[in-house]
């Protein structure tokens, strides 16, 4: 798979970074340069947010896609954003991945309506979804026509409250096995804990992961979403550079 | 709450049935008498059906609804039907209360839509949600304005195998308890095998629900889908005047 | 199955109550008398407690055992209590029923010792066995020669956190179907709440339970263990009698 | 931690590898010398076997310890066997390590027992317990005054039924967080597919794990239990070198 340049899968590996909401052009364009910087090839963004509470804050919406399509223009880098609506499509239009979200998985029109799209979609498994489930979702998109689908392990839930979700990285040699489709993994989400991100990429990274998604922030401790799961960019740059380490010693 | 007459929480007790999909004028008209004849007072039945494969059975859509409609003009019966895509709100307009299922319920742009209408909606519980997130998506229905909400339980996914779901029986309290909105159980999906059905609705019955929603089926071997765990019409008009007798132990 | 003139399984019903542990002479006798006259046939009480932390209440032990012997003796009522380690065997001779608690489930050492004996066995499902892990653990007693098994569903382990565990009710007609042992429910484990006892007392009762085990203490607030979930003896009164409703429903 | 001068813990990283079960003094001497040969450094075998059903092979049982007895005195190796029962206790004298099954993991007295010894304890966790718990018993251990416990993931028990259990890398980091106690890993148990083991080992090994604990079998197609999870030597050696090279990237 080819994002304007950046290759997917195979012998490939990318690091897609960025905060979990986009919050200003400053706080997005900075963090965009300095995940660049330190290796990220792929920008996230969150523009439409799904909060658990309708009183939580809900995103910056069309709002946030245009800051992030201003700052792909500036930096070049690819970008990837959560749909949460069929009628938001022509909002994505110029959006390199398009993300579906873990509680989203089994919304199937929205999954159709992405089959009816050439564009690339970041599948994410749904916190009580099996591989099964995830794969037949993925069908969903294939059966219309679109076969640019990433798949991404996030976390399952489980009755261990230590950390906020179970990262299941069995599910990564277990789908690279069963599908030809590319498999990322976000550690940031699986645990919902900063420190945790470094040693869970690592060991997505040795399991053979094609790519990580990590969040990272400026400035985490006032971060509009999910703060306590966010890297800084020197935590990030650190992260990087070991995950660079373990590839290494992976393709041999 | 008041569904064209038939009212809802409180001192009410009420059976939702009816087929797991609209197949076709006959079969969901002879089914319908049949439920009411037996005590129900509600007519359930898909015509949106989210599969898990894109490959099997998908509803009769549209044409679904209409033979709900009319079938819901020669018997009298309000009917419940769930919607998949915010754009079908529409076809909606004559449906008395709007399901949303439970890989949807935190599909929180059809829970907003749905706030924004006056509509009663059946709001079903997610495979591995927690009540409290129930709650949540059912405060995205209120922040809207509207008030109409019916919670259900299920099932939820757990690691036993001879059931499908584990229907999780201690949410009928507790979500009473934290909620003034009806609950009721559907043992239908919860365990996905026929014969748990009737056990399943007494307890439910027992344990305080406001009602109950049961799969029932004219012909379950030949049904399109979920054959398995639908009640014939003579099992169901049994298990109904049973549940009718927990129920008076209950109202003591 | 007889214990002592009260009869399991078939057409019986029996409720199995008393404190989570035996603190004192006065306390165990006067809760025996008290759920004795409320319709409780079978005395349970605590003596070797399995408890998480090592500095938590381990039980009287062999003190523990003596009470509840003398308390059989000027009561009539059976006792159960549980066994956690083989070498105990010879204190539990003149204990009515020997229950095997959910983490010593697959304690096969200590299955195949019970097997060994002619003892009645109160076999706990794990928090997170299958039923078919349960009726294994069974085999191992019944391989042994010992058929006297009761099975007890007592709640498993989900993500939920509401409930401390989620009581399985749809355990109840499965065991029943896929085996010929007598299948009782013990709601106060399940939820560790204890306003939750009676709703899913009368749930399990309605779903074909053949019988109940509850916590019952005089003084709950004090309660050495488990004081949350336990009921007092009034409540349990009020809670019996509304069981016995359901159970004449459920025989018809 | 020091056994017969292998050291566990801290900057050192130990493979445990062996068959699930001893078989016979050729198989086990065998797998022995080429698992040495290959870089594990301590051998495991069960003698004591718990198994589901109670029809299985159930372990040679003292003759087991035997045989891994003279297998050491002919290989040096120090080996790990999992105890079932603390009358058993006399036979594992000259055992280096004692292992502790999930099953057993909240055998109480089975801990308290091995806390009055000055024995090393692995002490697996349990498939449904959480990282709290199995903290708390090795607080068990420790409270008889034994402070000589390694701590081993094992994988958990969820949902999904691709693998067998889902291996929680995650409690690699948390566990040596919370704990000074060595953490080893045990990928074998955890998919119960051979093919998994590889991946599950390096990424045990970048999470930063003290160890591995993997099933090596001259036979996997013919062996009493477990074949489906067990490397030949000769895959167990590919993996330990790919294991080494990701260690030396986590020491830098």
């Amino acid at each position: 798979m080819d994002i304007n340049g950046i290759k997917i899968g195979g012998p490939n590996f990318q690091i897609i970074a960025g905060p979990c909401s986009v919050e200003s052009p400053q706080q997005i364009l900075d963090i965009a340069k300095k995940v660049s910087a330190a290796g990220a090839s792929i920008l996230r963004g969150g523009a439409f947010k799904p909060r658990t509470s309708p009183y939580d804050f809900q995103g910056l919406r069309s709002d946030g896609i245009d800051l992030l399509l201003e700052t792909k223009k500036q930096t070049g880098m690819p970008i990837v954003t959560e749909i949460m609506n069929t009628n938001h499509l022509p909002l994505f239009e110029n959006v390199d991945i398009i993300q579906v979200g873990a509680r989203n998985m089994q919304n199937f029109e929205l999954l159709k309506e992405l089959g009816m799209t050439r564009k690339a979609v970041l599948l994410k498994r749904g916190l009580a979804n099996t591989m099964q489930e995830l794969l037949m979702s993925a069908e969903y998109i294939m059966a219309g026509g679109n076969p640019n689908i990433i798949l991404c392990e996030r976390g399952i839930r489980t009755f261990e409250t230590y950390t906020r979700n179970t990262l299941d990285i069995s599910a990564v040699p277990m789908l690279r096995e069963l599908s030809h489709l590319p498999v990322v993994v976000d550690p940031s989400h699986a645990s919902g804990i900063a420190r945790m991100v470094e040693p869970m990429s690592l060991a997505a990274a040795a399991a053979g992961a094609d790519g990580l998604m990590i969040e990272v922030h400026n400035d985490p401790v006032n971060a509009l979403c999910d703060g306590a799961q966010s890297l800084t960019p020197e935590q990030f740059a650190v992260t990087a550079a070991k995950v660079r380490r373990i590839r290494e010693v992976i393709k041999q």
